[in-house]
């Protein structure tokens, strides 16, 4: 078939991109390095027949009615709200910090109202908020800062939180009641099937041919699109001609248990001591709620070096990123979409979001001439 | 075993409580009348392999978090969001009436304000609310009042408008948008895997022994539980002593079309005139999301007789229930739940709300004697 765009990308923004193009009759070429489709968000199930996240875990949530609604086209939902303890000392907190944290840590019984008294009290309010560093001081003080955020941000980035933007820390709220849930959006649901089953309903339409195993990079030059949808690194498109923007990359150490159906209270321990080499671990059948025997759990550590995850939110990364955006939007046959290509720690639903966005844009551009 | 609990109806009065007991530490007897679990929520493949309600549509919706958590233990969801449209001249009209209604029916153009301005100058303003006529004139008026409302109360109620409690019309807003929703709760899925799926794993439990084609009433004499949860009609279960309580009953005449995969643009095509003796086809499709060739669908009508489907929301049958409700306390080792036992027109949320209170109550009188 003739092909009217060239997506590179399999994970949720060439996906959502994908399925959108092709329903508006387009016909569709969706390209991925990888051997399968879903990016990041990829799951399977291991040798011991445990459905896991190969590249970490990914808890959908969203507030977007609109995402949720096009989504559920391609999957029916279980319900879950995620949960997450930090261990400090061998001891599990509820994280973000709430009344049982408080009362834990310091061997308190504060009711709602002592709760938000004692956060007034310990916090050390910042004139100015730039860094991580100065928002979480400003919320909660220097001793939880150094217990719960402190080092948990030098093994996630390796840097010092006052190195980093405020945006980062400016996602962890805190809590006076008991609520430990972890995000607290309308719609909190992990897709029933997981995410490869919604994936491959998604990208199952007769426009869309998919070839995996294929590097954009390598093989650019023998495709000619007359529209590109790219959805990697933006840097490596233009061969790093400005050097290369930091993203921060994961190690993944997945382990089974036969002996046990449970490892852990709830889906992730947060490891912010320096005791142990890794972020966090990940027991799935929380995610996924697999009933079955034995159970899968994965470790994370970061590293500078590897596949790219997140964009590093540091100013100092803005300037690099705008020569790139600067080149990227002198190509007007060329859409860059998702958290690597717009450098961008979006989550799930946003890029969900955007690449719908994106697709109505280019569709009423093309019917306007 | 020795059973703690008898319960009556295996609804979702019934098998909440029993599945609530049983995770208590109780022994529950289950028993329906039927051959087959999920009271008139019953779902079932018909012999074309369509997923039909058999005893009519049920569109689960609800605001109520802890509801839907409790369910999502024993299934996972389909997003569905219900839509209804009144068949008037062999013209489809947005139920609730809506922007779209007046425009398609008035031949006019009116935008959101406008809508507003129409409604407000059609509206008669009523002095005293008591009937249901009241309520829709007091709030679309004459016209649509004639059009949408009392022919389709008709034949629903066998009654007129004006003999109804104003409680029933109460249940149905207008709209000056184009929201075409018939129901707007914060969750509305349906349970995925279908609901007898759903009760079937709510009662798969160690604790619960389901008997099916056990009519109490003819069996009670055999039967010497500590505690009875009655989930039957209230005037039955004292052998209509006062005189029976009016439940309005359904005829269903289910059809399937085997040349078509689509019949409706939405679930439900309501008849609100006189020509049909029906009250509305549904396409379960909608429903259920199935994908397989042909459709099948339901046709409606009511009835003064039959199996008791809805309470009659009329003042004078309150007289005769409080008879009954004061035989009902008396009793001290029985508990009446759910839409017939309390003759109260309850949706499936408001049941499972009620049906966990009841057992939260029973449990802490247990453990506080």
């Amino acid at each position: 078939m003739t092909i009217n765009f060239l997506i590179v990308g399999a994970g949720f923004a060439g996906a959502v991109c994908a399925e959108r193009l092709a329903e508006a009759g387009q016909k569709v070429l969706l390209i991925d390095r990888r051997p399968h489709v879903g990016g990041n968000a990829y799951d399977e199930y291991d040798a011991h027949g445990v459905l896991i996240h190969t590249y970490g875990p990914h808890v959908f949530h969203t507030n977007n009615k609109r995402v949720f609604e096009y989504l559920s086209r391609f999957t029916t939902w279980r319900f879950y709200e995620h949960r997450v303890r930090a261990v400090l000392n061998g001891k599990l907190f509820p994280i973000p910090i709430n009344r049982t944290t408080l009362n834990l840590l310091y061997d308190l019984n504060l009711g709602e109202q002592a709760a938000a008294d004692f956060l007034e009290k310990v916090r050390e309010p910042q004139e100015h908020i730039r860094t991580s560093e100065d928002v979480v001081l400003n919320s909660v003080g220097r001793d939880l800062c150094e217990k719960f955020f402190r080092g948990y941000t030098l093994k996630q980035w390796g840097m010092d939180l006052s190195e980093l933007s405020s945006g980062v820390a400016a996602r962890i709220p805190t809590r006076t009641n008991d609520d430990d849930r972890y995000f607290t959006d309308t719609y909190n649901f992990m897709p029933a099937d997981g995410f490869t089953r919604m994936f491959e309903r998604m990208l199952d339409h007769p426009n869309i041919e998919v070839r995996l195993n294929c590097d954009y990079i390598e093989r650019r030059e023998q495709l000619h699109p007359a529209h590109t949808i790219y959805t990697g690194p933006i840097d490596a498109f233009f061969d790093y001609r400005f050097g290369k923007l930091p993203y921060r990359s994961l190690l993944f150490d997945h382990e089974h248990r036969q002996d046990l159906d449970r490892l852990q209270e709830v889906a992730v321990y947060n490891y912010p001591g320096q005791e142990t080499p890794y972020t966090r671990i990940t027991e799935f059948k929380h995610l996924t709620g697999q009933a079955c025997c034995g159970t899968s759990t994965v470790k994370e550590s970061s590293a500078s070096e590897g596949e790219p995850y997140y964009p590093i939110p540091r100013q100092e990364n803005e300037g690099l990123l705008q020569q790139y955006k600067d080149l990227a939007s002198e190509l007007n046959n060329t859409t860059f979409v998702g958290r690597l290509a717009q450098y961008r720690y979006y989550n799930m639903d946003q890029v969900v979001e955007q690449s719908l966005a994106i697709v109505e844009r280019i569709m009423h551009g093309k019917s306007n001439g």
